[in-house]
């Protein structure tokens, strides 16, 4: 057996970790860690992410355009809100927590009863606008539980009650429909592929959907999850009933207050896993392939990981290379067993001593950077140590 | 260039990881971290100590004796402590804070005027009559700043004043000290050799003395820091004057407040490096000898420990003999550039995440098997990707 000379191959590929580093930012840092360890290796920073935070950023790190509208935000109010476009020019990328997530909103303005997508619709059609044969809309962070009524409206379509009266993308108005009408929606839009990048399994309806599990976050309480769930349920009965796909108990169809679950029934569009959406559009397979290594981290990683999340479907995709995962995280909880299945050989947390989070959220760029040395560094020492001298 | 095909040998030899962890359940937890991991390794758990806390279990890790005698606590009041018998037979090991330590009172109790090392010269006695003819003294974590008069005094010294009379081995008394008269020390004594394991390098008097810099955490005010270091200069000033060495202003002999000074000033004791002295007598560097690795740690690691603490005494040994050294610590600061240069790889935190400092210490063995294990994957996977298939 000899000993490869080549530098080694490391595709080093994180999450954001959240409220502290963008996934780009996060690549960056473990990549100085990396460098600075003296490990002999190319680094190709492919940072990913899952639909959420990010997405915009990730799917445009090798390039493309990035433009800003004023769009409305949850409530109608102005907000600017970007869309990206790949540097293929025809993908287009709508990250929905922008123009309607609830980052937007102060805790007192939550509003789950009107709180509406109608913005990123608005982005949509400038996407169509724009020439866009495809559009990327990732999903997560909404302040919404809306059905993508208010996106639909944005697109031309219309919500009509008994009297052939306009129903406001309110969901708490939602058993006034009557009918929807999609005679009007945006020319060019059915010659467009919508895909929702969704990082949840939930349904838009029932003990799972949409409103029982993400509308407390976005300000309902129980008699609201209640008519949420009951209105949504009559909306989209609406929509199968006129021949439209049945959301109502199809998984990920209830990620952003059911925007996926609108998006499909309305539009056609495919939901599809956001982190697996995603490594498609980064080539990350490409990439990885003949990599000797993976390096990939997230805020936190602990049994909750071991479904779908960012690293996970990373990992999965590295493994299938037969790529080694090295995983680095905020923190590390317990039941993590299933890790090395999955390809995973070690995970390691960036805490350094008794920080309060606060002063780790703070500090997230270094202990990262000297983590990735660490990693490095050990990596490095396992090669000597392999050698007889 | 071939690779071995041999287990790596690895010396596990970690410091106390102080209040949470002995220098051995250090070990223990690092070999089952390694072990686990699946690196092909054959492991020598080698705890070290510097003098203080675990010297004695450190120096009898692969064998020995232990003794327990009633002594007088700093106090006089009775306690129980451990001489230690290597399993040479003929070394001793006193480890003065057992019976002279500041854990043995409670905060109001605290004495320095009159806490005395009476009984660690009583168990010197018993380890003499037992036959020993060398006693290694650990240093550190004392209640006293006597000048070791308490333990000389239980050897056999007498300490007159002008008329003759003992004056009490209480430092606030000394300046009545007119006379030392060794005369009728313990018989044997002078056959044997007495070693001091010492970690600070603080003298007996002056600005860096022991009054000074270790009486206020004994309990000292100004005032009382003021009086002791005056009456350690004069005792000392004594013995110089009667022939004996003049250790006043000599580095260590400050240490546990100034036991290592008065040891050697009475009865020749020579002051050596605490992890130095302890390292030859454990076989640190025959063990050392042709390991691929070692894997030490500390509860905190940072630019103090560059100042020949128990990590950096093992990583220079370890670098003397070519062996990369990989250490642990319960938490990383920063400074550590020049650990490097000593031969110390990486430097590891085991925290996890948002741990409070009591919940990581009483995690300390969890979270030291778990951060051995990740060395050892991290090796493994260098080990592999060193090799072309």
């Amino acid at each position: 057996m000899t000993r490869t000379k080549d530098p080694l191959k490391i595709v080093v590929a994180p999450n954001a970790f959240k409220g502290a580093l963008s996934a780009p930012q996060a690549a960056q840092a473990m990549g100085r860690g990396l460098t600075r360890s003296g490990l002999a290796c190319d680094i190709d920073l492919m940072p990913v992410a899952d639909g959420g935070d990010d997405t915009l950023e990730v799917l445009l790190a090798r390039g493309g355009e990035v433009r800003t509208f004023t769009v409305r935000d949850p409530l109608g109010r102005p907000v600017e809100a970007e869309l990206g476009i790949m540097p293929d020019g025809v993908t287009g990328v709508v990250e929905m927590a922008r123009p309607s997530g609830l980052k937007l909103l102060k805790p007192a303005e939550y509003d789950p009863l009107r709180a509406n997508t109608y913005g990123t619709g608005e982005l949509i059609a400038k996407a169509v606008e724009a020439g866009c044969s495809r559009i990327i809309v990732g999903v997560g962070g909404s302040a919404t539980v809306d059905g993508g009524v208010g996106c639909a409206q944005a697109l031309g379509a219309h919500f009509l009650d008994e009297a052939g009266r306009e129903v406001k993308p309110h969901p708490g108005l939602y058993d006034r429909i009557a009918r929807i009408d999609l005679e009007e929606v945006l020319p060019g839009l059915d010659r467009v592929a919508i895909e929702v990048a969704c990082d949840v399994e939930n349904p838009v309806v029932g003990d799972k959907g949409a409103p029982a599990v993400f509308g407390p976050q976005k300000g309902a309480d129980p008699e609201m999850v209640k008519l949420l769930d009951r209105n949504l349920d009559h909306l989209f009965a609406l929509a199968a009933a006129a021949g439209r796909p049945d959301v109502r108990h199809l998984p990920r169809a209830g990620g952003a207050g059911a925007l996926s679950g609108g998006l499909m029934a309305f539009f056609g569009a495919r939901i599809g896993s956001g982190i697996e959406l995603i490594l498609d559009h980064i080539q990350a397979r490409e990439r990885l392939k003949g990599a000797d290594l993976a390096l990939t981290g997230e805020g936190r990683i602990d049994f909750q990981t071991l479904h779908g999340k960012g690293p996970m479907g990373l990992a999965l995709a590295a493994k299938a290379q037969g790529v080694p995962v090295v995983a680095l995280a905020g923190s590390v909880g317990s039941g993590l067993e299933g890790l090395e299945e999955a390809g995973i050989v070690a995970v390691l947390p960036i805490w350094s001593g008794p920080l309060s989070l606060e002063e780790a959220m703070a500090a997230t760029a270094e202990l990262l950077e000297e983590t990735s040395a660490r990693v490095g560094r050990l990596l490095k020492l396992g090669q000597n140590l392999g050698r007889t001298e």
